[in-house]
């Protein structure tokens, strides 16, 4: 079976942007692969130095929201970036390999260094992040790299990264294909892409009431001013929603916006029951991981020992290679 | 008593150069300080990553040069910098907190870059050079660093790294303090500093035949062409290396050139005799080294234990205060 491999930043509970945009998609790869899923710690440092204080609690969240969300850590191996040091010896060697210039390029660098530039994220680890990253696919012999559109060319950097690691020290290292999957864009409750850092999310973990009170806040249709004017489910975003959490009754909720049958509230709270229903079985797996103690980081551990006998014995080929 | 950290790039066999700028100079300091060394066999990547064949000789044959010459292990910790992996960990942190404009504003790298322009050297592992050295220094808590004035700005760099680092997660690193050594630059057999690269060492290992007839080859005072002219030593290549090896007789060896009582070759096989001499011990202990086959292996052995214990101990603390 081939090796997928993908990792997850530590940004907390998970939401249902990234539900549909990222977890969905992987629940679906774990029949047809073996699959190492990652919580990148390390990475999350990257771009929040300056605050890591909620780092140990937002990897061990993002954890459970996972395994809460269908992530099986019996059919997936589940670990944490920072469990594999030996990724900091080969982020090492690939650097001494990587050239700056092919750094600086990237257009997910030059963008970030602009967007977030009151952070101070032009650090050598910052512009070395996609180095960091190849390390962590290559270590475990990664084949597969499901990936949006807005990371291929950290996925390009990393396989030109080998190739050159290949032609200096021998072939060792098979260059990782991108898995490209569609992202559905989710949108969040003010319309915008779903984002924590936007206030618009609706996480996994709200409850019925939250969920509720969240869909109500929603854009609807603006030309719908009074209840009994037809509304426009293409210009309305809960109905975005709705195709997705009401699928099945999509032709009903469609007419009953356009004749003016129901109205908004109505509608939205339809929507938010919808979804607090499909995340019923989320919330009790979520519950039960919480109340298990040491759950979390005996899984942790268990995948740490499994990683690291894969990444050691790359480490041990690699320092040969290099003839150290 | 406080502890003094140095490394040595693994050029391969030492010359004289090396022993006179720095070996003497740390001899003296195990008196004084508790010193750890290191053989940089990562740092070596970082300029040599093209063809890295020759670098476990490399540092195997620097090992030897070294103890021969008077680095004792039993007192100091002699080490391999690559047995040390929590070292890379600790690289990435810093890269994390490292500004890459602090690291392009180093004049060391600018100045390699256009020197070494075809070996593209311009990689990251390049640019985070002094990153790594920094590392390598407050890892195991070097108190104090012997540099020469060509050093000091990496030293500063990482003086303001761990400044950057302790503002960020707590006053935990002692920011290094340099030991400014007078570096005396021995003039290789054609007058231009004495350098590997520039084909005009003499080694300590090379036997007295070979130390004779490279002294041969040494330019000496261009006003004396005929043996009966007077010479001046002032301008002579030979009398400043006389001036170090015939020191107790260095009136002597003066008269005789400003009276031409001896001639060039006179004069030189005198010195090439005083250094071979001076070397004999060197070689004694060199040639014992080398016929015991295991021996360099075991001194890092056993230095690798000693150092890896301050270096897991001080990873677990960087750990807590990252909150990893």
């Amino acid at each position: 079976m081939r090796r997928v491999l993908t990792g997850f930043r530590p940004t907390g509970k998970l939401h249902l942007g990234h539900y549909h945009g990222n977890v969905q998609n992987l629940i679906r790869l774990m029949d047809q692969y073996e699959c190492f899923f990652f919580i990148a710690d390390w990475h999350a440092i990257s771009t929040e130095y300056s605050d890591t204080s909620a780092l140990r609690e937002n990897t061990r969240e993002v954890a459970i929201d996972l395994i809460s969300a269908g992530l099986d850590p019996e059919k997936c191996v589940l670990y944490r970036q920072s469990d594999i040091t030996p990724v900091a010896e080969l982020f090492l060697y690939l650097a001494m390999v990587a050239p700056v210039s092919w750094l600086e390029r990237c257009p997910t660098y030059k963008e970030q260094v602009v967007q977030l530039a009151s952070k101070e994220v032009s650090t050598l680890g910052f512009l070395g992040y996609p180095v960091l990253q190849c390390a962590d696919i290559i270590i475990v012999h990664g084949e597969i790299v499901p990936v949006g559109e807005d990371q291929l060319p950290h996925l390009e950097l990393c396989r030109e990264i080998v190739r050159r690691f290949n032609f200096l020290y021998g072939d060792y290292f098979k260059e990782p294909e991108a898995l490209l999957s569609e992202v559905k864009r989710l949108p969040g409750t003010d319309g915008r892409k779903m984002s924590k850092s936007y206030g618009n999310a609706i996480y996994l973990s709200d409850d019925p009431d939250t969920i509720r009170k969240k869909v109500r806040q929603m854009i609807t249709d603006p030309q719908r001013i009074y209840r009994t004017d037809p509304g426009h489910p293409e210009i309305c975003l809960v109905f975005d929603l709705h195709e997705i959490y009401s699928s099945e009754e999509i032709a009903k909720v469609e007419e009953d916006c356009r004749q003016a049958r129901i109205g908004c509230t109505q509608c939205k709270d339809l929507l938010a029951r919808r979804i607090a229903d499909s995340l019923a079985s989320f919330r009790q797996k979520r519950k039960d991981l919480l109340e298990d103690e040491g759950r979390i980081e005996g899984i942790f551990a268990q995948s740490r020992e499994k990683v690291l006998k894969i990444a050691d014995k790359t480490m041990a080929d690699v320092r040969n290679l290099l003839k150290l």
